[in-house]
C-alpha cells in the first residue's frame, strides 16, 4: 500500500509498505479523513524525536474499519471510527497507576508516527480496537469528527490540569487549535474571564469565538507585562501553555497568583531546560503548581469527547480552515502547516 | 425601622424593629432588591427552624450600604453590594478546616433569617463586610444580581460537589430556580448530556435554555425506570439533587453507575432518614459517593460568580418571572412562592 | 481435582471439578496458603450472592504458578505469587474510567467464589497473569502474604477513601481483621486519635497494637453518645465503617463533624435501606460526605501493599491466630469463621 | 525589652526596643523556648529577604502569655503556647481562595522575622490569637513543642504535597531537621521505601530513626544515577526536596516517574531560575508535577499536629541535639547553625 512518510530528517515522500495486518485485539482502518499536526512538522523538520526511516506520517484520523482481529467483540468492518491520537496499551502498571498515557515508558502511549507507522497511508494499525476505538455519530462531519482525536483532548486536558474553579482567571497562551481548545475548554470548566495571548487575526476571531474575553498580542510587548496591567497587579489563577519557547514558562509563573497553576500541553521541542523564575515562585514557597502533560486517548475519552460535540458543548467546525479532497493532498495539507499562512487554523484531507 | 417578619409558626407580617447597627467590621445595608425563598416558606410554613417570634425573613439581596464599621476597609457607605446569603464568620476553626459555611457549628455560616433578623427590612445587618461583600458591577440588573446570593451558588455547588469531567452525563432531579442553576453549573463543569427531571412547562422550557438534553417527567412514571431506559440501562456518571423528598435518594443511587457521585444541594425539611438502597448501592461497595452541602458564601465566592455572569458564561435573568416594585410588595412576593403559579420560578422585588 | 464447595445455600462439601485450563493471557496456581473470609460465610449461610450450586469457595490465597498462558510475558512456572480477591478485567471502560473494582459490572471485578470457582482447591485459574499476579517474596511468611489480598487492602481502602489528613481525629467501627487493617491505614494516612469500636478482648489488644487511641464497647452503651463524650461533643473527623449493620449509618454520620467523611468497607449483607439520618446529616447540607467501596485489587496494587510490609509500616502477623496445616482443614477453618471464637482473628491453612 | 536582631545584612546583636502591646485579637508572648532556624541564617547573612534594620530574629517558640487584647476569647495570660512560624491574617481573600500562607500578598503568611519583629525577645507580639495560638499540653517538652512550629509543619508538607499514596516510593532530598520531618511525614502518608539523600552521620541515623529504607550519600556520585541504579532504572513515584540547590530540581524530575510528583519544600535563597530539564520532562508531556509551598501554620494545623506528637505517631525528640539554658544563649544557639557542627541538628534555647 502507499503512504506518506518521514525518509529520514527533513526529508518526506511516497513510498509503499505491506498493509498492516490485525493481531487477534486489533484492527485495520483505512482513513476517510486525516490532519497534519504541528508534531508532525518538529518530527520531519526538527527531528525532535530523533531520526526516523521511512515512518508514515500522521496521528490524527477517522476512518472506516477494514479488518478485526478475532478477538474484537464491539467493533466490525464497516464500521465508521474515530481514533485516538493516543493509543494506551491498556494491560500495563501505568495504566494501574492512572497514567495510560505513558503505558510501557514516558509518553509511550503515543504510537502513530512516533513509535510505529502513521495514518497518512491507505490503511493503518490500531492496538486494542475495543479499548482504542469509538463509533463516529453518523451526523458528525469527518472535519469535526478528525479533530477530537488529537486537538480538542490536547487543549480541554490543558484546561483539566489546570483545575479551573467556578469563576477561575485563565491565561492561554498560544491560540492555535490546541490553544484555541484549551480556551474551549476553559470556558467548560467554568473559567469567568480568559486571557488569550497571540497575535493572527484568523486565530483571535476563532479565540474569541471560544470563549476568549481579553486577548494580549505578543508583539505589543512583554506579555507578563500586559497581563499584570490588564489584572490591576493581581496576576490570574490559573495559565495553560499551549504554544511558545522554554522562557514562556518564566511568563507564566510569574503572572499566576500564589496558589495558581500552571498547566502544560505545548510540545517543547527545543531547549536544554525551561526556566522556573526563583523570586517570582516564591523561593520554592509560593504554592504555584506547573504540570503538563499529554492529552488521554483510549475509547472512554473519545465517547466523551463525541458526546461533548454531540450535545453542541463546542462547535469544532472553526477549527478546520483548509480542506483538501483526496488521499494524494496529504502532502500539500502536511506543508501547509510548515508554512502557515495567514488564514490557516488547521487543514484536514477528506479521502 | 419596617420589616416583614415570622412572627412564629405559620404566621407572618409587618413589624417595627431597632434598626441595626454595625460592630467594627460590619455594614448596615439598605436593600434595593429582594428575593424570597422556598427556605423562608419552609421556616414559617412547615416551622423547619424550630419556632421563632418576631424574626425578620430573608437571606437573597442586594443593596446599598448605609454605614460602616471602623475597622472596614474596602467598602463605603453608598457602594452598592451583592450579599451573600451564607456570611461566615472567617475568624473560626472550621474555615481553617476548609468549611466556612459550617464555620461556629453545622450550618451556621447561615444567619439571616436562621440566627438573626433577615433582609426584608428597611436596613439589615452583615457581619464582616470586607470578607462578605462584593461589589455589584454598574451594568447588572438588580435582578440578576440578586439571584447570584443563594440560586447561582447553591446550584453551582450542586455541581461542584457532583465532581463532573468533561463530558460526564449528568441528571439534575428538580428545576426550581436551584436546579436550573445546578443545570448551568453542569454545563460549566463541563457535563455532556444533562437528564433534567420536572414536570412545569415555564420550568423545563428554562431547563432547555440553561443546557438540559433530555426532560424526564415524574408524573409519566418511576424516573429511575424512566432514565435507565434513556441510557439503555447504563446509568448516569453524576446526579444532583435540588428538589423532591428523602426517597429522592433512592432514584438517585441507583441511576447513577458505580464509580458515581449523588450531590445534594436539596434542603430536605421532612422525615427522620433519608434510605440509601441496599442492593444498589453495592451492598456498600459500589464506590457510590454520596455528599451534600449547603452552599458557599463570603466576598470571594460571590466575585467569582459575578465574574461569571460579567463575561457572558451564563445568563441569570431567565430565573426571574415575576417583578415587584415597593418595599410594601415583600408579602404579596413571598406569598406567591407559597402558592408556585404555573408560571412562577422567581420573584424578585425591587425597593 | 478437589475442592471445597458451597453446594447451595446453607450447605458446603468437597467436591470433584475439572482442574481449570489458562486461556493465553492466564494462569493456573496451586495454593500454597488460603484463608476463609466472612464473605464466604455470608455468601454460603446467609445467600448473599444468591443462590450458587457447587461453587469452589474462597477468595484470599497465596500460592505457586502451575501453568501460564502463551501471552504471559513477567510470571512463569514455579513463581509463588500472591493472588489479590479482586482480579479486574484490565480491558475494560471502567479501567478507563478509573474503577477496575467494577470492571464489567458493579462489583464485577470480583471473582473469586462470587462468579468463578474460588481459591479453596487443588489449583485454580487467575485471569490476566501479568495485570492481576504479584510475586511473594522469599522471606514473607505464606500467613502474612495471604493477608495482603484481601484484609490489607480492604481496611487499607477504607482509610483511604476516608481522605485522612495529618493529625485527623479517626474512628473505626468493628475490629475483626478488616476494622484492624482500617486502623492501621489510617494510622499510615496519617490518624492523630483513632477510636476503635468493638469488644472482644482479642482485638481490642490487636487494635491497639495496630495504633487505636481509644476502645469503645458498644455493649456499654450507645456508640455515638459515647464517642460525643470522649470527643466532649465535637465529633470526630473521620469515620470508618469495617462492621455493624445498615443503622451504623446513624451513629457513624452523627459523630462525623461537618466537613466529614463516612467511609464503608462493611459489606452489607442484610436489609433493604441504609439510613441517613436527616437532621445530623444538616438536612442535605453538612457537607458530611459518605462513600463506600469493594478494594482494589490486581498486580500494581499488590506489588505497593507488599512494599509496605517490606519495609516494615505494617506487622500482619498480628491478624492470623489459627494456622491449620494441610488441604483438608479448609473446611474445619471456614468453620471456625461461622463460629467465631473469643480468641480468633483470622484462620489461614496451610497447604 | 532586650531583643537579638539582625542590624543589617552580615551584623547581628542585641539591641532595645519597645515592648510590643496587644490589638483587640491580638497577644503578647513571653518565650519559654525559642530555636533558631537556618532561614535565619539566610535572612541575615546571605540578605535573602533583602537588608532588613534592628529587625528581631526568630520564628520558632513556644512561650507563655504575658497580655491578650480586648477581643481574644480561647486563650488568657499564663496559657502555656505554641506559635506557628506561619501566623495568617484569616480575614482575607487568599483564606478564601485556600491559601492563608499567603494572606495579604505571595508568603505574606510568614510574619516573625520577615514583616515584624521576631520571636528572639522578651516579648513577642501574636495576631489574631484565637485563630494563631494552640494550647501547649502539660506533658510536652519544651523541646518538642517547638519543633511542631516550623520543622515539622514544614517537612510534614512536603509530605502532603507530594501526594503519597499507600506504598509510593519517595526520595526525600536533604536530611536537616526539615527533610527528617519530610521523612517521617511521609512514612504517616503511607510511604513504602523512602530513599533518603545525605551525608552527615549523625543526620543519617536520625534518617533511619524517622523512616528511611535507603540512604544515598551525594558525596559518593550523581544522586540521580545512584537512585536510578537503586530502583533499577525505574526511578520513585515522589520527590521531596527539603535541602540543595536550584540544580536539585534537575535531578528531582530525573528521577520522578511519569505521573510523579516533586514536591519543595526547601526555601530555595540563590539563583535566577530552577531548571526543568526539558526530556527528563517529556517535552512538557510526561504529568511530572512540580509542586511548593510554604508550611501552614495557625491554631488548627498546630492543633493537629500536636496531636500527633501526643498520640505518639512521632518523636520530634530526636531532631534537636543542642540545648541551651538561658536568654542569653540565643546568639550562640543561632550561630551555631551558621557553622553546622558535625553534631548538629537543631538547637533550642529554654529561657
Amino acid at each position: 500500500m502507499k503512504g506518506f512518510a518521514m525518509l529520514s530528517i527533513n526529508k518526506v515522500g511516497w513510498i509503499e509498505k505491506e498493509k498492516p495486518v490485525a493481531g487477534p485485539y486489533d484492527a485495520i482502518v483505512r482513513p476517510l479523513a486525516v490532519s497534519p499536526c504541528t508534531s508532525d512538522i518538529h518530527t520531519v523538520f526538527e527531528g525532535a524525536l530523533g531520526d526516523r526511516h521511512d515512518m508514515l506520517l500522521g496521528h490524527e484520523a477517522v476512518g472506516v474499519i477494514d479488518e478485526v482481529g478475532s478477538e474484537v467483540k464491539d467493533f466490525k468492518v464497516g464500521d465508521r471510527v474515530i481514533v485516538p491520537a493516543i493509543t494506551p496499551d491498556w494491560r500495563s502498571l501505568e495504566v494501574q497507576a492512572g497514567f495510560p498515557q505513558h503505558s510501557g515508558g514516558m509518553l509511550a502511549g503515543w504510537k502513530f508516527s512516533n513509535f510505529k507507522d502513521g495514518v497518512f497511508a491507505e490503511y493503518f494499525h490500531v492496538n486494542d480496537a475495543d479499548m482504542n476505538l469509538a463509533l463516529m455519530p453518523d451526523d458528525m462531519s469527518l472535519e469535526s469528527a478528525v479533530m477530537i482525536t488529537d486537538m480538542m483532548t490536547t487543549g480541554f486536558h490543558g484546561a483539566e490540569l489546570a483545575n479551573i474553579q467556578m469563576g477561575s482567571s485563565v491565561v492561554v497562551i498560544g491560540i492555535g487549535a490546541v490553544g484555541l481548545m484549551a480556551i474551549a475548554g476553559a470556558k467548560l470548566r467554568g473559567a469567568g474571564r480568559i486571557i488569550a495571548v497571540g497575535s493572527r487575526p484568523i486565530c483571535i476571531e476563532a479565540a474569541n469565538f471560544y470563549g476568549a474575553t481579553d486577548i494580549v498580542n505578543y508583539k505589543t510587548g512583554d506579555i507578563a507585562k500586559q497581563i499584570m496591567a490588564l489584572t490591576k497587579g493581581k496576576g490570574v489563577d490559573r495559565v495553560i501553555i499551549a504554544g511558545g519557547t522554554p522562557e514562556t514558562l518564566i511568563q507564566a509563573v510569574t503572572i499566576v497568583k500564589p496558589g495558581g497553576v500552571v498547566s502544560n500541553v505545548n510540545y517543547h521541542g527545543k531547549g536544554d531546560f525551561l526556566p522556573i523564575p526563583r523570586l517570582e515562585w516564591g523561593c520554592g514557597m509560593a504554592h504555584k503548581t506547573i504540570v503538563g502533560g499529554l492529552c488521554p486517548g483510549g475509547r472512554l475519552r473519545m465517547e466523551m469527547l463525541i458526546d461533548l460535540v454531540k450535545y453542541n458543548r463546542v462547535d469544532l467546525s472553526r477549527l478546520v480552515t483548509h480542506v483538501y479532497h483526496g488521499f494524494d493532498k496529504m502532502e500539500e495539507a502536511l506543508l501547509t502547516m510548515k508554512v502557515k499562512s495567514k488564514d490557516l487554523i488547521k487543514p484536514v484531507v477528506i479521502i
